[in-house]
């Protein structure tokens, strides 16, 4: 019913997750009614984003640099390494603020139904790593589900081979979390995993 | 935290309706990480569209040719208009099937403290067609509220002093909608509205 072109906005815009039919159709209308520069501007840093963000060289996170600022940081320690899933995740640990550390990007995780292999995650650049440079820890904070939990096993294997230290972060209750909400998984493990006081 | 590109990124897609700093970074993150070349496509659809569409010279709905294609259309019924908020509501009427005249499309309502006046709704246009072309009936489809109202009301007063006939739809409970869950508003509406059978 509408013009061709506006059309093709409105399926062009269903590439962005969890954006239906409607949501595609109301952010079409409201760009072209209201902001334009608004899309002009994002059209811009679109393409420019498509085509220049790579992953650094060291840690594989997202930055159009050879190193992200991260690892390009002397101030951080670059022998203790953080295995993550996501970039998003290094942004969440870095809110915390209180890793100083830098990190590894998997952009996944163990995953052979989906084609995700240990090269895929680049579990060979890691073991270069492990290698070439001196690295003391390894902390794996992989997401607590199946696959998560089968990468973190695979990181212990690598780590053993190459005698590093190797840690997974703490799961249990969350801080501020009220006992009778917290699903039976989560209590299961923070019963079997307890400390001694 | 994520490199100054990816930021740029994160806020430009925030001109999104309803995209919030999570949801922004989410899309930001996918796109990189599974679908280039849908963000490459996005970016030049948006260009073209935020440049090259503009509205239709009888019915302001948002097109990229001098006319739409419902205003083209010889098979329409040119003397009956059909007056609505948004070209999402010509969709909507359109879907329903019912309708064979032609539209014409506001972009907003009569709201003085947001700066729409007559003019700005292309109450002007409106006029001067009624003027000029022979117009049998006007369908007043603005929503329900109060500024919907009061265009309604202009609209009607716009079309006494050009002797044109005006009608507005009906408001009332919807179809396969159950009473007991009718808001007070729409079921006080539909028995002032009642008709005889």
């Amino acid at each position: 019913m509408f013009s061709p072109l506006v059309e093709q906005l409105i399926s062009a815009l269903r590439v962005l997750p969890s954006v239906g039919p409607k949501s595609a159709q109301r952010m079409a209308l409201h760009l072209l009614e209201r902001d334009r520069d608004g899309a002009l501007a994002l059209s811009q840093v679109l393409a420019q984003a498509a085509q220049q963000v790579g992953r650094c060289e060291k840690c594989r996170t997202f930055t159009e640099e050879t190193l992200c600022k991260l690892c390009d940081n002397s101030k951080r320690n670059q022998r203790q390494i953080c295995v993550v899933e996501s970039p998003a995740d290094v942004l969440a640990l870095e809110q915390a603020g209180i890793f100083s550390g830098v990190y590894f990007v998997l952009h996944g995780r163990l995953s052979p139904l989906d084609g995700l292999g240990p090269k895929e995650i680049g579990m060979d650049k890691l073991a270069q790593r492990l290698q070439n440079d001196t690295v003391e820890e390894i902390i794996v904070a992989t997401n607590p589900t199946l696959e998560g939990e089968a990468t973190a096993h695979y990181l212990a294997e690598l780590c053993k081979s190459q005698s590093v230290k190797i840690s997974r972060i703490a799961h249990g209750v969350p801080i501020g979390g009220e006992l009778e909400y917290i699903d039976g998984g989560t209590l299961a493990h923070a019963l079997s995993s307890r400390r001694e006081l």
